[in-house]
């Protein structure tokens, strides 16, 4: 499904058809591609294969970025097709209700006169984005590197939150772990470890992404976007440090946890061993003497 | 055994003999290699070493070559001998009945007049392979390299449905470990964490094979068939982050058992200890008065 | 707020205003770089965004250089924006009263005709360093440079106490852990794990952004920095050697503590086990004999 | 104890002394080297010093290499002095019997006239391969590098069995783990590792040594020898792959035997938890009553 | 404090003063090197900040060499200050007594003219180190380089015995780890791996800086120096591969005694578990008929 469509000239969004339903149809997108505009940015959400396979023939895509770009949980990744630059991203968004991570897949192809955006799953909206890059024409003006930047470093941004989220779920772990509540948070550690794991698989790829695209020499990007894309890569490379330390953290808590639960244990062994001693000695002397004492208080009693 | 053998004209397959039984003899595919055809695709199944030095005499392979093509446990590897470019894979497949992983292995040797595929176990059966790709004669026809990128593609496409099996065996482990059950999952888990070491040990060189591919100068080679041999080398390194995830929460999940071992442990200590502070106070009160009282009710009953 | 400026020549400072009020304006400031002066060195603390802003405009500063100076907890790094070098650094300081290590930020941004430096949170005060620098004048001769190094260096050597602050409390935990006292350290080895690997965060990054100091090439540089640089560089991988150490250490510590555990769970265990033996024997003799002797001594006293 | 030696020429070895003695002189063998013969291959077996130094002046051998030859426990590694190729190896044996390995140490040391092959320990005694070369004067006219080839070849094959006898252990170990059996495979498990960690310090630097072979320009080797120690790399990759693997393995079987050895002990604590509800019931119910009933069944039995 | 000094010329050393106080003042020292001598060869131990200034002054040494050259446990390194290498450098040595490992620090400063070693602490005495070097005058004739890489080797050397006292206690630990005693050792496992860790920071980054000399291009070095570092250098890294191994045996270690501790504590529990059953049935029975049987043996005995 074709949730947006635009034809840009300098960084300034041209006038859709007259009926005012944008450009519906790939043909007519790719018409205007450097006829009237510079270039085209059109976005894709769960496209069916054969709306791919239209986009790619009106846009001249190679056939291995058009796999990319089915929801196939690709690994992040760029690569050079002819003259299409392809990057595949990993986004991710924490769901609070369920204090779980959920993860997409945005594939961007850039030629010079088109930006192509597929999306699977809904884990990074880009709300507005369109709206808010048509507001700086200047930087627009740029061309599809500069949509391939806001985006890629829109999805970085949106890792900061998850990251919140999951050090605020480490807390409470913790927490848990070193309260005197009998409450064993193992399967919380455990499932906090494969969220930090699979958050890994979207993140620590993209740094690669990220280093390639600083120094990458394509006609989508100048001196300035490669800039932008070395600022972006230091923040990706900030989050795959707290992804590791969150997984050496998840592994403290998990072993803590351990010791906790025997030090408990322990407790436990310690009341019993006080009760058994001392069930011991009374039964000891009452075993042998008590019964047959005749004269004790209370005995007659009624 | 010879399991299948064609020679190829601009990616169009040549007539076998008149008499349909194929080319079965290795002097007789030598032959045809770059007479009337452009080049001559060969299958062997676990061949006996006489075969193996049969056809190497036909086809000029180097011994070295033909060492990596007896099933001998190789590791995945490519290298050049003379004009052979040799590619060793192991190919996995996941068996639904038993909840494991078989591997086979097959060595790929081509020089732009031939291409010998020698395959042992049968862990990928590449089944219709050939037939398809005689449907797409213009792939076919830019010759060997073709032939090895499709079965190379095959063997790492087919390692999928081996994650996905690994995978479901994981889920159902973790729900073992945390279910109020005591079951003890640990071999299990044991079990998983070796199989994906195993796997791991197919898969890991492999990046490093078409890391090397994507890159290598041979005839046998084009800069299409690079590219697709990078795409191929980024579905492999999916399937080893994969790998590297699954052996990371199989540790998790093995560590995550013995603390749900001590829990178990725990609530059945708490219970002694009930039982055993039951015990005592009764015990202690009624060896020094209990035995004594005089009257009791239903003490005389009968 | 700005907490410093100076306008420098041949190392020497200039005379602020009149009034002494020293340059409080950023146009005045950027006015003096390189009219009378050869440089100006501005301090800034936890600055508004409109400070920022106003100062980048005055020094002519890229918008990314702009938000490294934020305080967003960036990673350490090092990024050359047109002709301005800038450096993010962490310092940290361990708080004796808490046990804990506080973390800031500060980040230099140089070009050959100013240095301004941002500070957020007040982990390393960086006391005097503008006074004991000025008393050098013959270094500060060298420009920006000297002044990056040298409040470089200074938060590199600020790391020293709080490794040894984190040694004494390691040192502290052993002793727990090995002593006969029944107090689990557990907590506290993990808050110190989780401290060093935030320390770990910081420190770790910045031997990457000295080691490309040691080798870049840029105006405010010189042979003589660099080489300087190089040795701090000496310095931070002595810390990042002793946080590696300190992280094995502690899981050491994690895991010697629940052998610990356990080890006093089974004398626990061994003291039940004899009150058990001692109780059954007893029991067992009385519960069929004791209670029907009818001689025993003192049975008849009262 | 010069073990063996010979001149060849054009791959083929000359007569020895008319007495049958051999060359058992270093004069003599090294007055040969390039006279009448193209190279000449002595052995060595555990040398004196004194061997070794007459050997060093004979055939102008560095005296860093010597040092090498001597039985020092050197790792593998790959030097050229002067002329000389040095490559220092560690043969591994698996000895049935004890369920050990066994490590030995060759010092090869060759010029383009001769090569010295120094032997301590017996791990690989290297069975017949003099006259198993002198079968293929073909191969043994590319001189003293063809030994080397062999040599190193014939060691790294012999890690195979190794391989295989500690692989087999795991097993072994592996089925006592997971058995119901109470005996704790806990020291077989840490000797294993132990010797993997052994077999590792002789494997894993020997990648190292094979991968300069590969594209070392030095004399006595060849393109063709370069490749065919380019495929003995391959083997010690493999190798190495499993070393790594077995190692994990065993981390995982000494975490499993922990968990099992718990499980087990869950097994017990539930045994004395039905014991002691056993116990208690009636305890308190004849504390109170049981003593006093005047009429039981068998009560006056005599 | 100076320890030693002497002028060298063609390896041999001059005739120090006629008074035979040798040559006890740095200016005299400094005034010496290259006028009737070659170089100055000057120990220093435990120098005082002023001894090393004038020393420095005296042979013109870059302030960042004489802060290397301070006792703040610097980490091993090499550095080229104007003509001055430097070389820091952590001996370490066994204490038989305390089982223990104690460090110390030698700095070698070098130009062609001088070499300057400072020490501190005394964990490696380089017992004649002088006079040795003078009996080989040579090797001595070669200069400076000369004397560091003896100094270097002698350390490296110094290195072995530590690593035979660590062998021989970790030897000891795994005994008692497996035998039948109830000591643990969890302490004793623990102590050494810190040990192990304290060596590795004394003897990894020596690895890097023996790789840099056996390439360094730097007057006071040559090529027959250079092939000697090279050989400390495959010195070097047995030491680290044996650490490294000591480290993961240590590990193994570790986990070994919690099992065993475990092991023990299910005997204890079945032991318990055995006198509980024990206790449990007479008690059952006695505790409902035996205190009221009228004839039993022994009963009115006195």
């Amino acid at each position: 499904m074709i949730i947006g469509s635009g034809a840009y000239r300098d960084g300034v969004r041209l006038p859709d058809d007259p009926d005012g339903s944008g450009h519906q149809d790939f043909e007519e997108l790719a018409a205007a591609c450097g006829v009237h505009s510079d270039f085209v940015w059109v976005g894709l959400f769960d496209p069916s294969e054969e709306e791919l396979q239209t986009a790619a023939r009106a846009f001249g895509i190679h056939p291995l970025a058009l796999e990319d770009a089915e929801a196939s949980h690709e690994r992040p990744k760029v690569d050079v097709y002819d003259d299409t630059l392809t990057v595949v991203l990993r986004p991710a968004h924490y769901v609070e209700a369920t204090e779980t991570v959920e993860f997409g897949q945005i594939t961007l192809m850039a030629s010079p006169k088109h930006i192509l955006v597929v999306r699977h799953g809904d884990a990074v909206p880009l709300v507005d984005l369109r709206s808010r890059m048509e507001k700086k024409p200047e930087w627009l003006a740029q061309g599809p590197g500069a949509v391939m930047h806001a985006i890629v470093d829109e999805i970085v941004e949106a890792y900061v939150p998850v990251l919140t989220g999951i050090a605020d779920d480490i807390d409470e772990v913790e927490e848990t772990v070193f309260s005197t509540s009998r409450d064993s948070p193992t399967q919380r550690i455990y499932d906090l470890k494969r969220e930090v794991l699979e958050f890994g698989k979207a993140a620590v790829p993209l740094a690669d992404v990220l280093g390639k695209l600083r120094v990458l020499n394509h006609p989508v990007l100048n001196d300035e976007l490669r800039r932008y894309f070395a600022d972006t890569n230091d923040d990706v490379r900030h989050v795959v440090d707290q992804i590791t330390t969150d997984r050496e953290l998840l592994s403290g808590a998990l072993e803590a946890n351990l010791t906790q639960v025997s030090v408990r244990q322990n407790e436990d062994m310690r009341k019993i061993s006080a009760w058994v001693a001392i069930l011991a000695v009374p039964t000891m002397i009452a075993g042998i003497y008590g019964m047959n004492f005749e004269e004790m208080p209370e005995l007659r009693s009624r």
